[in-house]
């Protein structure tokens, strides 16, 4: 048996690093050996996230009190901004360390964009430049020889799985793609926000960020270089009352193609993957199927609209979405077999 | 004061009939006076929905038991297909009592769309003929002049609301409208489904119907009439882990003009209607604002895409979309103020 | 038509003040003519709850700008503690207006009680001898001649209907009861809590406050005036994943009489009154049967356990249990009906 | 390596049946060798149950086409009553099988009680001679010698593991013991029910089965065995808008001892259980903490009342409650490790 690596987790306080424990915690050849979250430094993860009782976790920490050349990787599930100066002093004081970053920050390849979105300027530039874009499926290579991946977000996963495929093929026209997004509440972060209280959120439904989400860009980048063109997509994202989730719907202007062509060229695509399944011809993808696991399911429907057709793809936005995606990419740059760790079964119901 | 009408439900045991109850048992010109549902025909009204139990109300019958000649208007919520049969026999018995269908039965115009998509020829022609469709906005005076309604499907009215006065007004191309459509659990009935369980419809969500949804020829035929052509819309309904509710998003290209155009349009047309609110800019229309409510609020949107927009509508699925809107045309039909015992606020949280 | 009154609400962007809106706005009788909210002041309410989008109302100001002098009756939705001061000086500058205060801080007759709980002397001892425990079914007398109402809280209000008759009739043992509680979110507020967001308190569980909730001294203090004694209970509330709704579940030790005795007497107590029904044996309560209505449910099941009993009271926390019965005892002090613009039913699903 | 286990399942169709499938299917000793569902008989498993689908699963079967006669054992989630004849067939085909029983049918010892609970006389008096009760944890050297396990209820698990140990070492008064049981809708299994549809009992919460309830003998049975005396017990369940979950509130009177020493004792009694982790003072159990895990969770707090204490204990009642309690007997009984394939930690959020 080979030792485990030691991996660090940076912003355990969160749902995407609480979830990157429930997994590592379980993973045969990983051992968490840091853990940190500013705020609730000096406390037992257990007082933040009471349902790991039953482990023996490293205390909380400030991140700049972990000695990173003691850890081999580490997952990062901090908020945006911060993230960029953060990693580069960890890579600063430990070179050779596998950074798998769970959030935005390092993305987006173009600066222009990123401030535009973002509204600063990126602050490690340098490190972006050597970021690669971890959605395992279409980077698989340069993830397993890179040092640092920016983890794709939990809805350009679900999208670009669903679209990145078509658009290569040139089955789509990626200048006419609507794409209507649903995601559980969980995908707001655990901060304390008045809309994702249970008495607000349970009970209803509405529409966010209508025209302003920055996954917009995200996806536009990655369907781009599938097209080989400059993109802009329609992305509205609404609120679902369940916690995890995620279900897009993409509507898409058909090219001399049927939805069955569609379906056959991303069954094709994804033939020989352990974790993105295409649905067969008339069942409907929900995300009671994929609640707690790794697994992607994509289904294709013919419009009623002549040459049209409807693209569904759902995740757990925690998981494939965020961490279960992070420990993928980190299996391929620690050398495990892919699937380490990841394949616990949808919980249902 | 005037004596009180004398209303009769058919298919009280269901929820549309539960929710004409729960309206009716408070408005001040109504009296329940016959309550049908022959399957618990015999039992009290309390046995099939215990929150009732503060009311007097007749007992459930069949309803070939009621003596339709002492009513002055009837509400109808059984299921389609045996609907038209049921309402020409009423009204043979009694030519001048008015009907208020909450089924699909009597929604399409068109013979040939109904027999296309409800799989069986229309069993009441000569009723089609003089049915009303209740969309009470656009139908106010010939609803009031009416004997029979065919009152809308609650999607329907939530997409109409939104676009009849936008394609009346030739603001968007009526030929490319992407409709997804978002309903709480109600939506499916009373009935007996596993998709419908707890356990099942909880924490998950899915598309349905998808590209076969019935209440596409009613949209269909509607927003055909405003833009004085034929037309064939996309609308992809999707079951959201919540009782009531429902949100529309249309995307919509268009012509010549800006979001703001259309959201002032919407403003325009619907400036004195007490039921039918368009939110300034800005402001997301959200469920829950009209949860239990016979209101409707319209948001409009400007797309990232040039030349398109996204324009969301929200209703209570069960009041506006079904026995709000029957009573408040019910109250046209019977000459008393057409918000009569509807003005009831949203319950939120 | 009287002109109606003009009434105020203190803290108007929490739950139990917007619930009051949602009644008052439709109460024949009284205005909505001033609405606080000192951390929201200059806002319209509309921004705080959207959900009142139709309706036109004072904007959200600081309770020290209002002129009580114009007011008929306020009733305050303050979080405890700050409510006594408040209220002393709204007196002062009004002396006859009528109080609704729906906070906990004039409830406990007992200063020494009150100490203990809340930590603090209490700040208004003179107004506190004259307030009113404002438990509709019980003080009715009182309240219409009262100045300043103590509205109880909603758990007190769930379960002292379910025993005050009962431990009146000395059926029960009071020196035994096990108070099992169980509350919708609204309960703890629209404060900002990690617990009540919505991805955790979903689908989950949980006791809180064990054997330390303010609600228990409330319950004794009124348990101890119908028994005649000092009594201890046992009071046990949990957080069930629902947002209104409170259920109550009594477990009590029969004095030589039976369950079907304890049913007979809350039967007797409650046989005239609006808003409290008494299930007939083998009906069981459930919350879903009140949600929204100012109502309230009991039934009582014969225990396995000889000599024992099982009482189960629901109600609506915000509505019965907070601004329904604000509102019912407003109407008492001002000479409307008791029941006006309370009568709606639940809504159901 | 040694050569895998070959496992059938009796009733695959069912909550129970799928979570047999979930841990069996990611076991490295077990092989899901047959599924039975008579009603769905020659389906794939994934038409059932949407959430399998990257599983290759035998098709579904009936139970009489099985050869029982290559299995090494069998898990039973069949309704009660017809469980009886066809584990009795079963073991007739093949006398060295082992049987895994989740149902109620070999759970009471007593044959009158049975016949007194369920309306018929048992029909496999034989071998419910032989049949263990599967509460793991006081069971266990039993369990690994037995060919037939009767697994305890879901409650029942919950309640015994919080009470045994305290009535053994007659710290309890166990003639006064109040239990206020509360579970999740997949407790009531997949059948269709009205009352478990999600707009019935979504945001609402009643009690149910209030002194009748099946899952009283099975408790009164095993505390009766620790304490060594008949018991009577009170226990009256609670259904809670959640999916997965049971929280059993007890509420004790005490022997000369204090809450704490409850918690010792409990703290003492699983101090080596894998799976049964007691609370440290303070923290509060709850089923968001267990979620589709195999661990129990246990805390003990003082009373108001003097003498008494409340112990409360979650659970997953598909997991603990039913089939990773199964499984864990399993492994006993197969000679695994009793943990294996039952690691896997709670879902949150």
């Amino acid at each position: 048996m080979t030792a485990k690596k030691k991996i660090g987790i940076l912003g355990a306080s969160g749902y995407t690093g609480a979830d990157a424990v429930r997994l590592l915690a379980r993973h045969p050849n990983a051992e968490i050996a840091a853990l940190t979250a500013n705020t609730h430094a000096g406390k037992a993860m257990q007082e933040v996230f009471p349902h790991f009782f039953m482990l023996d976790l490293p205390r909380l920490t400030e991140w700049e009190k972990v000695d990173w050349t003691k850890l081999d990787a580490v997952l990062c599930g901090l908020p945006h901004g911060t993230t960029q100066e953060i990693i580069a002093a960890v890579i600063a004081s430990n070179p050779s360390i596998k950074i798998l970053d769970m959030s935005a920050d390092f993305r987006l390849r173009d600066m222009d964009v990123y401030a535009n979105w973002y509204g600063h300027e990126h602050r490690a530039a340098k490190l972006q430049a050597e970021a690669v874009y971890g959605l395992t499926e279409f980077y698989r290579k340069q993830i397993a020889a890179a040092r640092l991946i920016a983890c794709p977000g939990c809805y350009p996963t679900a999208v670009l799985l669903a679209l990145v495929p078509l658009a290569r093929a040139k089955l789509i026209d990626v200048d006419d793609l609507v794409i209507d997004a649903k995601s559980g509440v969980t995908g707001s972060g655990r901060g304390l926000k008045q809309n994702t209280l249970f008495s607000e959120a349970g009970e209803g439904l509405s529409a966010y960020a209508v025209g302003s989400h920055r996954h917009s860009p995200e996806i536009e980048q990655e369907i781009g270089v599938a097209a080989g063109s400059s993109v802009t997509v329609n992305f509205t994202p609404h609120l679902i009352p369940m916690s995890r989730g995620e279900l897009c719907t993409s509507y898409v202007k058909l090219k001399s193609c049927s939805a069955d062509d569609l379906r056959q060229a991303l069954a094709n695509a994804y033939r020989d993957e352990p974790f993105v399944h295409v649905a067969k011809k008339g069942v409907v993808p929900q995300t009671q199927n994929v609640r707690g696991s790794n697994y992607v399911q994509i289904g294709v429907f013919a419009d009623r609209i002549k040459n049209r057709a409807i693209v569904i793809s759902v995740l757990d936005n925690l998981v494939k979405g965020s961490a279960g995606q992070a420990i993928q990419n980190m299996n391929l740059m620690l050398g495990f077999p892919e699937t380490t760790g990841l394949e616990q079964l949808a919980l249902f119901p």
